[in-house]
């Protein structure tokens, strides 16, 4: 490998969202940064470069600055974020992505501003209805990826099937599955298992062009017996808890 | 206490439902017979007493034989086993229990087959809309009770309402607690957060004659923080898995 193909993507970084914002934020997009990740960090500029200056490295790492000046409450509602506060740091750094500045969006914030700001900047690929949460999760054999983890708390079988898709798209790409098998979170392994809800998406999987190995109950969630794990918001932020 | 107050109540116990049954049924007849429990051992009369004569105390204890020939394999109907096997261990021993010959009905067989059984047997107390499955859970401060685990998986906000006063009721008698707690498990504490079902259900519980405590996430189910703990069937089954 040549020291160009080892340089990774460049990652827009909201500097201002989740605990400890922005010294954590800040001290993991150097950790990054010495990665060969580049990053440009997204916020209150006086704030972050208050941290960035500890780093003695900090000149000959690619980190950058992006001027956001809306602060943003934990309580606040994302959705006012997203209308009233256009120079919030998560919305900057979408638009970011959107505008091709960077290749990915990363915060540690309001899960729901997030997904909204994401949402808004970038749209949605063809095909896919809803946004969802996915999740990777540890099984005995690697590595899972569950999804919804807790975006949409009330689904219909057709929202399912497409989060499979998204799924088995994710395991492909970012996990490296040739064929991803997929199974749906229930209360049985039966097909007649399940509420209305799961007995009609197990019967739209069935007929899907996926890798679809039936039902999975929680507790097997951890056995590698599927790589797509599929299920409402609600249920994926119960069984993750 | 006189010896007669230590004499606990009469259990119908289905000797013929769950793994390794007759034999490890028999065999935990035996010990809570010991314990002062006095036990009617329902099933196939040859196969009980096969078991019961390993027991060198069994003449000295009060352990019975109710004779129940059907025999009902893991994976029949509930429904069909009550219409057609009127013979049924786990049917006899509730109808014993309906009769007045015991005051209750233990099986490790079938869980839809016994609560059918009892269904039919007993009938509901009033104001019960639907039977559900209560979980004793270990908690650091104690014991909780989760309900409904899974006999119910699609429920509307007045089931759940219902589940709370038969699950209050319960902590009282069983646990002994004075006035327990009520949660609703959910996906954040805000009365905001969850589906429909239960959003809709916490606003019915703020204004009902209960203890409500608003809503427990599940990563908080075992902390102590509530003593009766519901949900719909297929969200209880999830979390406890």
């Amino acid at each position: 490998m040549t020291a160009d193909a080892q340089r990774f993507m460049r990652v827009a970084v909201d500097a201002m969202g989740g605990d400890f914002a922005p010294t954590a934020i800040v001290e993991g997009a150097m950790l990054a940064a010495r990665e060969r990740v580049g990053v440009t960090l997204v916020g209150v500029r006086a704030d972050i470069e208050r941290e960035l200056q500890v780093f003695s490295d900090r000149g000959v790492l690619d980190v950058g600055v992006l001027d956001a000046n809306d602060v943003v409450a934990m309580e606040e509602a994302p959705s006012t974020v997203l209308r009233r506060k256009r120079k919030a740091s998560v919305r900057v750094a979408a638009e970011a992505v959107a505008g091709g500045q960077a290749a990915a969006l990363f915060s540690a914030g309001h899960t729901g501003a997030t997904v909204l700001a994401a949402h808004a900047a970038f749209g949605m690929l063809q095909g896919a209805e809803r946004p969802a949460l996915a999740t990777p999760i540890p099984t005995v054999t690697g590595t899972a990826v569950l999804l919804d983890a807790g975006a949409n708390v009330e689904c219909r079988p057709t929202h399912l099937v497409r989060f499979a898709v998204m799924g088995t798209v994710f395991a492909r790409v970012a996990l490296g599955m040739e064929a991803p098998r997929v199974a749906l979170l229930s209360i049985g392994e039966e097909e007649t298992k399940g509420n209305d809800l799961i007995r009609d998406a197990h019967q739209l999987l069935k007929s899907a062009p996926l890798r679809f190995v039936g039902n999975l109950e929680a507790r097997d969630l951890f056995t590698g017996q599927a790589d797509v794990i599929v299920c409402d918001g609600f249920t994926g932020n119960i069984a993750l808890r």
